[in-house]
């Protein structure tokens, strides 16, 4: 029988996630029903946005202790009981953090063969670029010439967002958490300045690279960096709430900015949720595709190896330690 | 020589503003010189606003002790150095709080025919209906069905966005803060149902009246029922934020709500500067004027008799005991 290998969540982790709230499991491979497709997985998609699913706050509900971690593949079809999907196939679905997963055909989608390498389905290419181009070009809708701060600027999804504002003709302003990070977001990604929000004056620095203010910012974090941006917006600007970074390892909510401060600038305040965009990711492929072989639009992955690794490279990014996108290749 | 009565800030307010905050002085009507108008003011309008022009937090600048209040008046030409306007035109303008003023006639606009009686310049066919507008059909974008919620709800500026809001086919909620106020809503109003948020708990009751959520929060208030608005939001929800008035008496600024809820709604939050829409108050009025003339849109005035009678007349409003537009007759 051959068998599936499988991170389930052991314990609910209270603050920063450290590898003993996850065990591994070894479970008999299933085999696909009426509908269903056998898939083995290739790669994993690590995300923030898990730490809220752990948390119970994350509007796809919540993970429980026992339960197999949920998590975003690229797969490759072994076995398909559905019209669509024929063996060989490459798929991209929730494949969870296991080897193998049985899924509804009618929950995976076929990953065009213009995205390439296939790990780039879960990153620039896949839903975190989806995230980026939503909120950036759907949502700010920038102007050349504004003023773009992004925070989280070298992660998966802030990484496209400063690259996207900058083709689309924005002064780009990041935030990151090290100075390896900042000058990786300079020297590589675009950014005209990047802030070291660990060891630098976020405010001062603000002030000095802003002095006409923010014209959007787009939001992966909340906390106290969202406070400081609504300080500074000009007026007319555009904000997008997308994460919650900075309180997604915390177990309250933090309120956020007076609404003074958005009624001053008439900003415009978006909430992002990237599933709401599915059936727009064809034109976003269309816009990023390009940029990816151009050049113009790097993309950087920090790849762990093997199922049982995920649990550390998990911690590892809600440290705040990976650059690039974090994924887990898993054969 | 005539003499020119006037309310001077006699003291910055703490908390809730009082009588001797305030003082009356009197001093010689000035002449106006090249481009500059004396008028008559009419009547003077009093608005929540200037709380804050008082805390130093309003965008038009602050008011000092020895200040003479400023507010917007409907007024009399009585002799003009300015091209555009000869004795006996009505105006609008900032007069301030006192009898005569000396403006620059830039800075005066024509109250048109159509606004009958004058008054109506500074209230439902003035800013604050002016706001309403703006906040509503502009930024909100009304659909028929739609849930509406409004704060302040028998306000200037809520009772025009309430009759408005009914008037594009919305359900209509409103938040008051007395059952004279509440019962004034529904049945003169046309709210389908009222909250008194001193008396009832509002959490509980907007569960059961907005089950599906609401579609538009026009907020004149910010504070809890911020919060507890936003916490309850449909998706696709629009937010309007257009007053503090539950910070006004503070000298603290409060936090907004959780970013979450408006991510999960993916609300639009915007901030609203009525200033912005000056250019546009045409088609506002082509919108209101018909709905006052059809009495689809009911106007009532809080009217206070003569300068001396203004300092009180806005602590009353300060207090929240007023009900309908707060305006003080001059002459």
């Amino acid at each position: 029988m051959t068998m599936n290998r499988q991170v389930l969540l052991a314990a609910t982790p209270e603050g920063v996630p450290v590898e003993t709230d996850f065990r591994l499991a070894e479970v008999p491979r299933l085999a696909p029903g009426p509908g269903e497709v056998l898939v083995r997985n290739r790669y994993l998609s690590l995300d923030p946005y898990m730490r809220s699913q752990l948390a119970g706050r994350h509007l796809s509900g919540a993970i429980q202790p026992g339960d197999l971690m949920r998590g975003e593949t690229v797969a490759e079809v072994v076995t398909s009981k559905h019209p669509a999907f024929a063996a060989g196939a490459r798929v991209r679905g929730f494949g969870g953090w296991q080897e193998w997963a049985v899924l509804d055909g009618e929950a995976l989608a076929p990953v065009p063969d213009r995205i390439q390498p296939p790990s780039l389905a879960l990153s620039a290419l896949g839903m975190p670029g989806l995230t980026a181009w939503a909120g950036l070009c759907c949502q700010a809708v920038p102007a050349p010439g504004d003023v773009l701060l992004v925070a989280a600027a070298t992660g998966a999804v802030g990484s496209v967002v400063g690259q996207l504002g900058r083709a689309r003709g924005c002064r780009v302003i990041g935030i990151a958490g090290s100075d390896e990070k900042c000058a990786y977001a300079v020297a590589e990604l675009g950014y005209a300045a990047c802030i070291n929000r660990r060891s630098e004056d976020v405010a001062a620095r603000l002030d000095a690279l802003c002095p006409d203010g923010i014209d959007i910012y787009f939001d992966l974090v909340g906390g106290e960096l969202l406070d400081l941006a609504s300080a500074r917006l000009a007026v007319g600007a555009r904000v997008v709430l997308c994460g919650l970074m900075a309180e997604y390892n915390s177990s309250s909510r933090r309120p956020g900015p007076p609404p003074g401060d958005w009624i001053r600038a008439r900003a415009t305040v978006t909430g992002l949720v990237v599933y709401d965009y599915e059936d727009r990711r064809e034109a976003c492929l269309d816009e990023l595709v390009p940029l990816v072989e151009s050049g113009a639009l790097r993309v950087r992955e920090d790849v762990a190896e093997g199922i049982a690794a995920a649990p550390a490279a998990f911690c590892r990014l809600m440290r705040g330690e990976n650059i690039g996108k974090a994924l887990v290749k898993l054969a």
